[in-house]
């Protein structure tokens, strides 16, 4: 195992940090999280969960999600390391 | 519901393609799936399957795998998308 592993954030920093960009994102769309988890067919309890970074995304999802956002699937991503800070100095050295 | 989501890429259509990026980004690492997955904190067989795309990752995994390949986590969502013939014409219109 390496440094960079034992200092990734760990996965509730993640799950938090993608909450937090989703609301965002879904809040920029003007839609509820009611018609949001409709139109992406998920439960809004789903959105709700992730959005309190209680659950982390698989990649399906994130692709689910991101088409109803209208961004890319990396964008979000990209979002979201940049909120973590990426990349940590300790990573690409 | 969309048709947008009605028509996106299956999920064993982006394990597939997931898997393929994994695949040569550990390549041109020169690492074995073990030491891999060593490095990774990831057992060897969970690397083997989802380089066959049997398994799809979380968000979590993706940034781990990320950490050790020294690629932005959405450097390799962006991979899979581009792949995946993204953006789709439907979306974006």
């Amino acid at each position: 195992m390496t440094d960079q592993i034992q200092n990734m954030p760990n996965r509730s920093e993640i799950a938090k940090i993608f909450g937090e960009v989703l609301q965002e994102l879904r809040r920029k769309r003007g839609l509820s999280q009611e018609e949001f988890g409709f139109e992406c067919e998920l439960h809004r309890t789903y959105i709700s969960l992730l959005e309190r970074g209680k659950r982390i995304p698989s990649l399906t999802t994130i692709i689910q999600l991101a088409i109803v956002l209208k961004v890319s699937p990396s964008e979000i991503v990209r979002q979201v390391e940049a909120r973590l800070g990426w990349p940590a100095t300790n990573i690409f050295d």
